[in-house]
C-alpha cells in the first residue's frame, strides 16, 4: 500500500519537498478511527513508546521502593536534551541507588541541540551517559534492577549489569509489557538494537495506537499497569521539562495540554500519543525517518482531535522555516485532514 | 510520476525507513543516459549548483584581478563545515579587498558538525558570517562586486551592498550563468529564497543534469565558462579540504578521484556531479530532502559510473549506522541500480 503524503515543505510558493507515511488512530477496543497508509505493516516505535517501557518501574514498585518524583519518573520517559536539570535529575536518582552514571550502558551522547550543546562545550563540560537522550529511562532500568536484586539477595550493580540485553530480567519485564500493551508478542516480532543499546521490536502502527489508548484510558491493562500509566502520565504533566527540554515539542504539549495530552517523538519519523478523554490513542509513522514532518502531523492530528487552535499546535503543524539571517523561506504544510 | 525508492535504511535486517527520489543522467548534447521518476518537475538545487554560481567569478575576471588561489576557488564553489582554515581563507580572501565580514550577507551559522561546533565553542569563538557554510561563495560576489565597482568608479563596499537580491548586477550574472548553463531562462522559474539568502530557481532535473555535463566537457557553454568551470573543478581537485571539510564525502571525492569526478550536495536532498571523461551530468532530488540518501544515491551512482569499488564511494553507498556505544545498528542500502 502507498503512503499518502502526509507533510509537505515550502519554499517561496513551491512544495520543495515531501513526507510520506502511516497514521493510526484507535480506541481502547482497538475500532480504528483513522488509517491512513498501511497501518498493518510493522516499525520500530522507537522512543515513542517510553512510556510503556517505564511501566514496569511503577507497576513493579520500584518507583516506590525508591521514592521517585514527578521529575524523575517524567526523565523516565523522556528523549531529554541533555540540559543541566536533566543530567542532575537522572545523577540524582542514581546516587540514591548508592551508584553512578557508569551503571547506564546507554552510551554517551552530546546533546543534539545547538545552544545546549554549545553551553556545555563551553563550559568544559565532558560528556557523561548522562547527558544521552535516555539517561532517565535507563536510570528507571536500573531501579528496577536495584528491587530485583534487593529481593534476590544479589549486590545491585552485579545483578543490574548488561540490563540492556533482551534476556536480562529486567528488559523481559520491559518485553513483556509491551507485548501487553500492544496485544502482540513482541518476542516474535522483527528486532533491531535501539541507539541506547536497547532491543526494539517492529510492530504494527495499528497495535501500537492501541497500546496509548490503553495507557491512556487503563481499559485493556493489567490494574498495575494502568495505574502506572496514569502515574507516569501525571509525572510528565507535572514535570513537563522533564520529558524533552527547552522549545521542544513534547515539553510544550505536556505544558499547554497537561493530562489531555500526552505525546512522544522516536527516533526516524517516530510519534505515539494517548488522548485519554477522547479514549484515543494515536501512532505514526513518516517513511523517511523525518522528525520534522513527524512533529507537524502529531500537531496536525492533535489540532483535529483536541479540536484545539492551541498556539503550539499551530506552530508546530505549520512551522516557519527561516534562513541564516532571519528571513521566512518557507513553512510546513499538513496535506491531510482528519475526517 | 511517483518516484521510485532511491535508498533504504536498514535497522537489524529490517527496513525502517525508505527514501524516494528521482535522478537524472545527461550528456552535454542533452541525451538522457538514465531518467529515474520525474526529471522534469522543478526543484530547487539550491548548493548543489555553487560550482555554476562561481563561474562569473572567474569568467568575468574579478579571479583574476584579485589573484584568487586554487583554496579561495575552490571555497567559492563549497559548503563548508566552517572549520579553521575555512573560515581563515574567507577571511584573508575579504581582507586583500580591504574589506571584513560585514560585507557578508549570508547570515552567521554555527557549524553544523558537533565536533568542529564544540572546538569552536571550547575557544570561546563567536561565530561570524565567515562560519557560515556558504562564506566562500559570498566572497566570491563581493569579489565579482569590486570588480564591478572599479569598472564604474564607485566605492566597493557600496557598491557590493545588497548584493544578494536577484536584482541586483552580481545576482543577475549569476542567474544568466545558471540561465546559460541550464539551457532554462531562470528568471521565469520558480523562485525562492536560500538559506544564504540568494535567489534559488527550482528547474528541472534533466536541465541541472545537462548543465554538469557543459560543465564537465566545456561543450555547449561560452568559452569564457567553459574556461571557468575548467579552472574552479581543477581548484577543487587541487583543494579538497576548502569544498566540504573533516569527514565529509565531497572532499573525500575530490581527494581520491580528483578532477574525475566532482559532486557537490545541496541542501533539501540535492545532488550534482560532472564526470568528464564520460561526458556526463548527473543530478538526483531525494523527495523528502534527506541529506544521508542523497549522499548514498550519489555515491551508488559514482561507483556505477566509473566502475569504481573504491572505499569512499562503498562506505557512503552503504554507510553503517551505530548506536552511542558504537554497535553497528543498521546500514543504507542502495534501492536502485543503473542499467
Amino acid at each position: 500500500m502507498t503512503s499518502p503524503v502526509l507533510v509537505e515543505v515550502l519554499r517561496g510558493g513551491t512544495v520543495e519537498s515531501r513526507h510520506t507515511g502511516a497514521l493510526a488512530i484507535v480506541d481502547a477496543a482497538g475500532a480504528v478511527h483513522t488509517a491512513l497508509g498501511d497501518i498493518d505493516r510493522p516499525v520500530f516505535p522507537r522512543s515513542a513508546v517510553k512510556l510503556l517501557q517505564a511501566l514496569p518501574l511503577v507497576a513493579g514498585g520500584a518507583a516506590d521502593a525508591f521514592g521517585l518524583d514527578d521529575a524523575e519518573l517524567a526523565l523516565a520517559c523522556a528523549s531529554h536534551s541533555g540540559e543541566p536539570a536533566h543530567v542532575a535529575t537522572a545523577a540524582g536518582l542514581l546516587a540514591r541507588l548508592g551508584l553512578t552514571a557508569d551503571a547506564l550502558e546507554c552510551g554517551t551522547q552530546w546533546p543534539g541541540r545547538e545552544p545546549v550543546l554549545r553551553a556545555m562545550a563551553a563550559r568544559g563540560e565532558a560528556v557523561t551517559p548522562l547527558h544521552n537522550n535516555c539517561s532517565g529511562k535507563h536510570a528507571g532500568f536500573v531501579c528496577v534492577a536495584c528491587l530485583m536484586a534487593r529481593a534476590a539477595g544479589a549486590e545491585p550493580a552485579a545483578f543490574a549489569r548488561g540490563y540492556v540485553a533482551a534476556a536480562h530480567p529486567v528488559m523481559r519485564e520491559v518485553s513483556a509489557a509491551l507485548s501487553l500493551a500492544t496485544g502482540v508478542d513482541v518476542e516474535r516480532a522483527p528486532r533491531g538494537t535501539d541507539g541506547c543499546s536497547i532491543p526494539t521490536f517492529a510492530l504494527p502502527l495499528r497495535a501500537l495506537a492501541l497500546a496509548f489508548a490503553r495507557a491512556g484510558t487503563g481499559q485493556g491493562l493489567p490494574d498495575a499497569h494502568a495505574r502506572a500509566a496514569r502515574r507516569l502520565r501525571r509525572a510528565v504533566a507535572a514535570a513537563p521539562f522533564m520529558v524533552a527540554g527547552s522549545d521542544r515539542f513534547d515539553t510544550r504539549v505536556a505544558t499547554a495540554f497537561g493530562e489531555r495530552l500526552f505525546c512522544k517523538i522516536g527516533a526516524e519519523g517516530m510519534y505515539c500519543a494517548a488522548l485519554p478523554e477522547l479514549g484515543l490513542g494515536v501512532a505514526l509513522k513518516i517513511d523517511d525517518g523525518a522528525a520534522r514532518a513527524a512533529e507537524a502531523a502529531m500537531a496536525t492530528v492533535a489540532q483535529a482531535l483536541l479540536r484545539s487552535g492551541h498556539e503550539v499546535l499551530r506552530a508546530a503543524s505549520h512551522a516557519v522555516l527561516r534562513n541564516w539571517r532571519g528571513t521566512e523561506v518557507g513553512a510546513l504544510r499538513p496535506a491531510f485532514t482528519l475526517g
